[in-house]
């Protein structure tokens, strides 16, 4: 569905005000003083407006939103948070399909308008996730976009049968391929890229792989995805996603690995971890890398925190990153809105004429005030249909 | 003022349902089916109660809270910090009484019921801003306690003039003896600190020391306020806020150094910062060191994030501690209450009969589901009065 809609008295990315109108689901003109004629309208109060906000690295299948308070006594290993959550998927009934639609439907609230989602896919769950969420991008296909990728999130070696249930995700229509921790997890870097990289060039498809691998054990990694990156010609189809390995103390290996990304147009995604080394944005991008942001899993088995907004995420991306100057905060909404657009080559992103009329109405007086305060949206608009407003979709939550 | 009150079902802790009475001030009785017996009653409606929050690190002279929107166009030294916002306080006219008014009522709404606030010291501005936040904590007496540390913000050997001002500002009834980055800023650690620790003495006051300073040189900070804590006996009467030097990778040299603080009864506050090295607090709680927290200065010229709120400040504590587990969030929560209450040696505090009826109220099933979502805090009651409802003070911000 694509609507038709004039916004009125908003301000573009904080500059003076303006009007936008809306045909066909696409932005005609931005100015001052345009007439309705006819198409429904909204009154931006003076408000800013910004392009959608792009939630480039979460987990739809997983969410406890909406279900009782789960006390979590997690062991500190990564495989304990794996193993645990395999499990709780069961004891607990986490369906794919209801908390997706619930997650998908906060993310709107807060005026995201696109997620990439990874999805499980084990040998315990099969494509379950895959079958849930793609019912809820179907039922919300006018609410928001969602792509997904197909995350061996138990290891995909490790796991006898896995790359089969891959290679249906794959077939079922999954966008992306997914990997994890090729040492960490699957206990075999060549083997594990060696699976990935084929499964794209096989399918034609992008790659996002979670690499939470840190210092050189994460740098080698990432030297044998540069390596089948260049190798198979996947040259701006490439993601990883955490690379805390990029926050480890050796510069001069830091300013190497940076160096063959950006040859190699490859996709960085930070959620701007507090606790662990982490790729340092402004460093990132002063080298022409593309540079995106997620909210991860939130309020799951792994930890309780989060809420979706992609707007707190800037605020997590700023204090990670030092961030306090004006023009720094807006570098970080920038990784929200923008860069994850890139890096998911979103087509017509952006607001100018041409572009697709999904907009998001902030609360502030400034870009920055409005990052840090993330107040309640007071709208956002898919395709020219709004979908949000005062903090709360239209679609109600299951 | 001491009020009386009865609070009829919350969950202490989070434990089961009970009343509580508050008579004269002070707590009387915690336990089901209390009579009212004529005194005031309000409906808890089975939410969880904790005694009041601790901001035991802020500036309260210092935030631009109601002002114009200020756009952050600051250097990235420390001290480019220090004289921006020296001169800033001119320019834009920074009044303490006023600054600090909106401030602590923004505070008690959040459900803090004492502050530690540091207060600029310097030749510039001499003693405005004590004399501005005593109007204040006057003001607010029956809101919110408020004590202030001397703090010569802009250096104290650096800066002539700035001992007499430190002077006087204990004479007008100061509480502590506050201190800066001795060689970072003062560029002489010895005689910084010589006179800081001369000054509490002759006062006959604690000590709470700003310390910026990282690896072996903060470390070294660390050993010489260790050394004055013991020479003058005031085990138990000096803070270390920031201590970013804990956060070295010197594991060796930092379980020293914790010992030695252990040793001395020497406290850390940390605000659990995303970008710097930090205190582990963890290690130091399970050394015996008290560990408080605080929100520090908020939307003011250092940087535009946070709001006042100790328990979004819960939050990032456990995202920089890597706090996932229920019992990990609810000890984040103990630094920003019974941590910075030890801390400040307030006197009565609690949820018990006995200690003073300073409560408030949170959202949530779980005190962790509190901390992760720190909604609105429905009711905040200081010595048996309530002074926030729904998020708002009753007394209306200046």
């Amino acid at each position: 569905m694509t609507g038709n809609l004039l916004i009125r008295n908003v301000r573009p990315m904080g500059s003076a005000a303006a009007d936008i109108l809306i045909r066909n689901g696409r932005i005609a003109r931005i100015e001052p003083g345009l007439s309705a004629d006819g198409v429904a309208t909204e009154d931006g109060g003076g408000r800013i407006v910004i392009p959608g906000l792009i939630e480039a690295h979460t987990h739809l299948d997983k969410s406890l939103l909406g279900m009782d308070w789960y006390r979590n006594e997690v062991g500190p290993l990564l495989i304990d948070k794996i193993d645990n959550e395999r499990q709780a998927k069961i004891d607990l009934g986490i369906e794919p399909h209801r908390q997706s639609m619930r997650q998908a439907l906060v993310s709107a609230a807060y005026g995201s308008t696109h997620i990439r989602s990874h999805v499980d896919i084990d040998t315990v769950h099969g494509v379950a996730g895959v079958e849930g969420i793609m019912r809820t991008r179907e039922a919300l296909r006018d609410v928001i976009d969602i792509e997904l990728v197909a995350f061996p999130q138990s290891g995909l070696l490790a796991r006898p049968g896995t790359l089969e249930l891959m290679e249906k995700a794959l077939e079922m229509g999954v966008e992306i391929v997914g990997g994890l921790d090729p040492s960490g997890i699957d206990r075999d870097p060549k083997g594990h890229l060696d699976i990935v990289f084929a499964l794209a060039e096989r399918f034609g498809r992008p790659v996002d792989i979670h690499l939470h691998e840190t210092a050189e054990l994460g740098a080698f990694s990432i030297e044998l995805i540069v390596e089948r990156t260049r190798a198979l010609g996947m040259q701006g189809h490439v993601t990883v996603s955490h690379a805390f390995c990029l926050g480890m103390t050796d510069k001069a290996y830091v300013d190497r690995l940076i160096e063959a990304l950006a040859r190699h147009r490859i996709h960085i995604v930070t959620t701007g971890p507090a606790s662990r080394p982490a790729p340092e944005i402004a460093r990132l991008r002063a080298a022409g890398i593309i540079v995106g942001s997620g909210n991860d899993g939130f309020r799951d088995t792994w930890a309780p925190y989060g809420n979706g907004d992609m707007l707190e995420r800037a605020v997590f991306l700023g204090l990670r990153n030092n961030f306090r100057r004006d023009d720094e905060v807006e570098v970080a909404l920038d990784v929200c809105t923008h860069g994850g657009a890139a890096l998911m080559a979103i087509d017509g992103y952006g607001l100018a004429p041409g572009c697709a009329g999904d907009l998001v109405l902030l609360e502030g007086r400034s870009l920055t005030e409005a990052v840090v305060t993330h107040a309640p949206r007071p709208l956002v608009v898919k395709r020219g249909t709004v979908v949000a407003r005062a903090g709360k979709t239209l679609v109600e939550m299951p």
